[in-house]
Formats: C-alpha cells, sequence, structure tokens
C-alpha cells in the first residue's frame, strides 16, 4: 500500500454491499498507506463455546478474509475472490469489540496474499493470519 | 473413524450447544467409521457477493472448521478448540443447501488433523480444507 | 485424473529434469487414473535430528510440493509454478523409503489444488498436506 | 522475543547439529528482540527449472520452516517439532545467497507460531509463510 486509493466511507460503502458484512457489523475504522483496521461489535450469535463465551473460529477465520480482502481493495487493487485462507487461533476471543488489522503482504498479477491479525480491544492478539486472492485477469 | 462412538442424536445436540451452529442451522446427516455428513440450509445473511449471490469465504470456512472437529469428536475424541485453520475455495456456492464432509486424518496426543469438502447438494466440490486441532491434556 | 496422460517413463524423464529431483533420488512407482505414486530412497544428508535420525520438515515438505505438481503434470496438465503449500507433520521419518501418493483435488483454470500423503515403506502415515498450483494461461 | 537468550554461535552450533542445514549451508547472521536473520548460499543441487535456475519449492519450505524453528529458539524456547508449515512463493528465487528473517507470532504452551520471509541479497521478497511448532509438555 502506497497512499490508499480508496477513502474511509468508500471502504464502508464496499464493506457494506455484502450481507454477511452487515450481519457482523464491521466498521472500517483507519485506512494508510500500511494497514487498514476494522471493528467488529460483539454480537451473540457467534458464540461457539458458550460456557466460556468463545467467539467460533470461523467467525474469526471471516474476520481474516475480509481483512486481507479490503487490504488490498483499499490500496485500490480489487481481487477477485480469495483462492485460500490459513488462520492461526492464539486465544479465545471472548465477549467485546474484536479489532482486525490487514497488511498486504505481496501483490501479484494473478494471486496477491494479505495478512491480518485479529486483537482483542485491550490488544491480546487473538488470532492471525493469511489469505491469498485471486486478482482479476485484465484485457490484453 | 472406527465405529462411531456418538450416535447422530448426541452429535446433532452436541453441535446445537453452540449458538453460532444454531444460527447456521447445521443438522447431523450420518455418520459411520468412515465420515461425518452434516448440512447447512442456505440463509441470505451468509452472502457475500450479492450480485452472484455467493456464501462469504468465512462462512465456508466455519463450516470446513466445525465439520473436522465434530468428525473427531463423532469417533469418541473430544478435539478441545481448532489450533489452525486451512481452506481452499474452489467454486462460488450459490443457493442452496451445503453439504460437508468430515474425515479423520491423523488422530494425535497433542494435535490431530481433520479435513472437509463441502460440496452443493447437487455434488459439486465448492470448497475443502484442513483444521488441526488441540487434544485435551490427560491426566497423568 | 482420468486415463493418466504421460506413461511412467515420461513421468521420471520431467521429474529428473530438476536437479533437486535427482538429489533426492525421486522414483515414479505408478500412475493411475486415481493416484500418482513416487518414492524416494533415504539418504542421510536430510537428517534434521541426529538423535532420533528424523527427516527435516523441508525435505517432507519438498515431497508434498512435488508430489501435487506431478499428480497435476501426470493427468495431462502442466502447472506453472506453486503458488503456496500447507505440510502437516503427523510423525518422525525415520531411515527407510519415503513413499509419496498425490491427488488432484481441483484442477481450476488458474489454480489447481492437489494433496499428497508421505507414508512409510510399512504403511505408517508420516506427513500430509496440499499444494496450490498456478496454472498456465491459455492463449486467447 | 525479548532480549535473545542465545547468541550467534551458539545458534550456529544448534543449527549445524542437523545434517541438513550443513548441506544447506545455513549461516546465522544476527539474532536481536524482533528477529533472527539467517543466510543460505546457493548451490546448484537445489534448482528446480533448469531453464531459470530457481530454487524448489521445497528449499524455500525448509528455509521457512527452519527460520521460525529458530526464531523461537534464539528467544531462550525450545520447539519441540514442526506440526505444521504454510508457505507462499511469491517471485522464483534465482541464484544468490537467500536471506531469511523469523520472528516469533505467538509463544504458546503447546504450540507456538513463527513467521518467516526470504528475499534474495538485494531485498526482493520471494517466499514468506509460517510455522506452527510443538513446544515440550512442562513437567508437573
Amino acid at each position: 500500500m502506497s497512499a490508499p486509493a480508496l477513502g474511509l466511507e468508500d471502504i464502508q460503502l464496499a464493506l457494506e454491499a455484502a450481507p454477511f458484512h452487515r450481519w457482523l457489523g464491521i466498521k472500517a475504522i483507519s485506512a494508510d498507506e500500511d494497514a487498514l483496521r476494522l471493528e467488529m461489535p460483539w454480537r451473540d450469535e457467534v458464540v461457539s463455546n458458550p460456557r466460556v463465551q468463545s467467539a467460533h473460529g470461523g467467525i474469526l477465520a471471516s474476520l481474516i478474509d475480509l481483512t486481507g480482502f479490503y487490504a488490498l481493495l483499499a490500496s485500490g487493487n480489487t481481487p477477485a475472490a480469495t483462492a485460500d485462507l490459513r488462520v492461526d487461533y492464539h486465544k479465545a476471543a471472548t465477549p467485546g469489540t474484536l479489532v482486525a488489522t490487514g497488511k498486504i503482504i505481496r501483490l501479484g498479477s494473478t494471486i496477491s496474499v494479505a495478512e491480518a491479525t485479529i486483537k482483542s480491544s485491550d490488544g491480546v492478539l487473538l488470532s492471525s493470519g493469511r489469505g491469498a486472492y485471486h486478482m482479476p485477469r485484465r484485457p490484453r
């Protein structure tokens, strides 16, 4: 990412085109040349283990996936779809806002790679991972 | 998996303990010595791309994660949590029931690995992947 | 894979074009519509832990990578390069022939996915994993 | 990593205990609180594609694996073995010294995660990835 090609409102609009992002309540917080930061508020339907009230791994995987995707988009690149996703779970995510930060690892012509971390609102690393994203074929 | 240690109703009950599984509407369809089969009905909130009505990659990742986890559980092993998850996206998942099949790759003492595939109701492979799951420490 | 497009001698020739495959001593054992089977003899330079004489994880990763790649090639498809690789280590690989079996998971137009397992000569699963491979752009 | 627990000579000694590291010619270059830096000289046996003289993906996977492992070791933690490995290939690695940098992502009690990048000697990112490493069980 050099200067972000999209402003925060544009990123928020693009995010909200997806019904699942609206359900998750994703908010674009900041975007600069280094990273995109998103937040997701808690909602009780995301709980996996009701005893410890932890978020389902699939919810954290969703956040990693979309944060990597939008890190590319925010920088003016438009990935077509996720090719593959890898997520490491470090600590249970218990009720509270989730803070996701995405960075581009490598901008490619057919595949780009971006990483994302998810932290609790007090800065504890909960999960991190990477997506490989299909880039659109350019007209020749 | 040899003979499945848990019956279908037990698996369904365990699945439904998780609020997120209830939201996804996961149903246990069959469990035998080879594989666990689950189904997830469509719901419009899971859409990522509203133009093609495709399910969000995070929803498919959720299914891969939980299907691998419950393949272990169905065979009488109780994973403690997902350590990491890897998902390949093969084809867009458009409206319709999603059929997930999970198999154990390797039962380990601290980490077990299980794989899962997701197909459309007419048998087209949409996504596949693997989870590595923490196994509980046994008392010594 | 339907009928394998390449015969065993063709596969062996293609394998040996790579100096690293010659160093590893990779042999093509069988190729049919379902799977490609390769073998790698032991050599002492691959040891990681000298106390247990186990093969380095990178050697097993090399085998997973190349076995997935050649499963695609054997079926008449020519991947251009590996995009990404994921390997699970199940058990230490101690001295003896390593038997690798590769299968295509999904043949795609830009990315194909293949999996591979590595077993000891007496059939114990040592490692398994997947590669995502770039497919060449077809002329339009 | 806070202050590195091992000095460079200790790291070099530990690296060289593995015959495969000696074959690769791995050298410990620097270790501080943030990262471990290793170098690997070129050798012709690592070539995969003889036309472009590129290093085999398995060699880069070996470097990612061992650099993550030794980033943990350098900080005074002793991983027992690699549990799983994920590698992204960004650009072909052509003849020249490979520079690998490893960082700890998360130090865990049973699994730790570390990442590594591989660059050419002129700083071009060639490959990057992560390993999940088994941590030894502590006596209770």
